[in-house]
């Protein structure tokens, strides 16, 4: 077949198609418009391969160690800055193909800016997701179900409501349409976060991203959660939590300096060759 | 990575994994309750590879000329006869990597028997379905819109609807649950087609695959609506009907001979390796 090289991998099955492009050679010369159709392509988990994304895997001159850009589309062709279990995902590729050593922290550039991902001793990835910021309450409703929220920013906009219960039988629902929110608190839309207490220090969520419905997993939104359940718990920066998703687990540590970590599993588990 | 050669393809978007094992020798070995754990394992969308179901590609001895195998199983890991799609996709493989002729018919054993492919001039593929049961009036119903709906077998059972609308915010409605029908009628279940005209022998149809939920492709689904259409037409054998469905379109012919012939295309998009 002929065609280009491609991996699929997944973070807590938020999932991405990975696109080895070194040098640019393969697809530097598309116009944005031609790659946005060729994401939507690969993508499309029907006629394509499927993916919640696109990651494109671009060296970068050796400035500062920084050797490597994350190039990051979302399943709609369109253009992100950045997404955290798709860089886990991205540095677990560096690692298999020996293209860097796990054993020491690895920057990632990205449309957001310089991201620092270090290997767990168990084999997680941990990343540096930046300052959180919590900008009060807020509230969110599903039908005629409403709860207070917290609205947290991680760079892209949260509201995250504590809840009775998770069921999609329950007040939450299916999630199958987009939660009500202030429209004057987010006028960008907002993805919402539905939380329950598994223990002390320990949550499960749902989440709804706005543009793309519920979703598995959604990084930046159990960071927001982790926070939001940080300040309810009437801590602040310094603790950590455990956060369940349906995809799976991710840790998420506010630190003392005011940082987010987040901690998770990624994995390649496919590579190939398309012409799509 | 280490691991087996899988290829991913679709017809009219129902899609598949390709698992070549041409002797047995890559999967052969594994268990019932294994091999139905791997192909779950390969189908998942998020965590795997993605599929509606799995291809294996085994060889015959050439008793009678034929030479291959399908062995089906759904995205579930149950085994299955047979899959109208599924084979068009499985012979364009084998025409792809040289392995069948493409100007001969082509014999493929499936567990409902032995199933003919040919190539036609645009490249698309007609596979013989067999013989269609056509066995009178019964009716389905989503939510308060009742319809009449006439009962065809095509060696599975299908309820076809002739309708107003196919949009998803009219009386059809999203499908997001199994429609009713008549449990008398259908003991173990029903595909139940939603079914519009759109011109002389030209039909256009959604689908709701019993235990699969609305899909983008049914074949047996798509000859039920087209015999169904003949009937309706006051035709039969000897009738030709365009059948649009969401995922592309198939030709249906109901040959004078009483047998329903399913023409479509067949694409292969990826190849690789995986450690699933």
């Amino acid at each position: 077949m002929p065609g280009y090289p491609f991996l699929k991998g997944h973070g807590t099955e938020n999932d991405f198609v990975l696109l080895p492009d070194h040098d640019g050679s393969v697809h530097g010369g598309l116009t944005d418009e031609e790659m946005a159709a060729r994401v939507r392509a690969l993508c499309d988990r029907r006629a394509g391969i499927g993916g919640d994304g696109v990651l494109r895997v671009v060296r970068r001159g050796a400035d500062e160690g920084v050797r490597w850009f994350m190039d990051y589309r979302n399943a709609d062709g369109s253009v992100s800055e950045m997404c955290g279990n798709g860089i886990r995902v991205f540095a677990q590729h560096l690692f298999d193909e020996g293209l860097a050593d796990p054993r020491e922290p690895l920057p990632v550039d990205t449309r957001d800016g310089v991201k620092t991902i270090t290997v767990e001793a168990d084999g997680q990835l941990t990343v540096d997701m930046g300052v959180p910021q919590v900008l009060g309450e807020t509230k969110v409703a599903v039908g005629d179900h409403a709860w207070p929220a917290q609205h947290v920013d991680m760079g892209n906009p949260h509201a995250v409501a504590f809840v009775e219960s998770l069921d999609r039988h329950g007040p939450v629902g299916p999630l199958l349409d987009e939660p009500d929110y202030d429209h004057a608190v987010y006028p960008a839309g907002v993805n919402v976060e539905f939380v329950v207490r598994r223990g002390d220090g320990h949550v499960a969520m749902r989440v709804h991203e706005r543009g793309s419905g519920e979703t598995r997993s959604c990084g930046t939104g159990a960071c927001a959660v982790a926070v939001a359940a940080a300040v309810a718990d009437g801590r602040g920066p310094g603790s950590t939590y455990r956060v369940d998703l349906p995809g799976g687990t991710l840790t998420i540590a506010w630190t003392a300096d005011d940082r987010i970590l987040m901690t998770g599993p990624a994995v390649v588990v496919a590579r190939g060759t398309t012409g799509l």
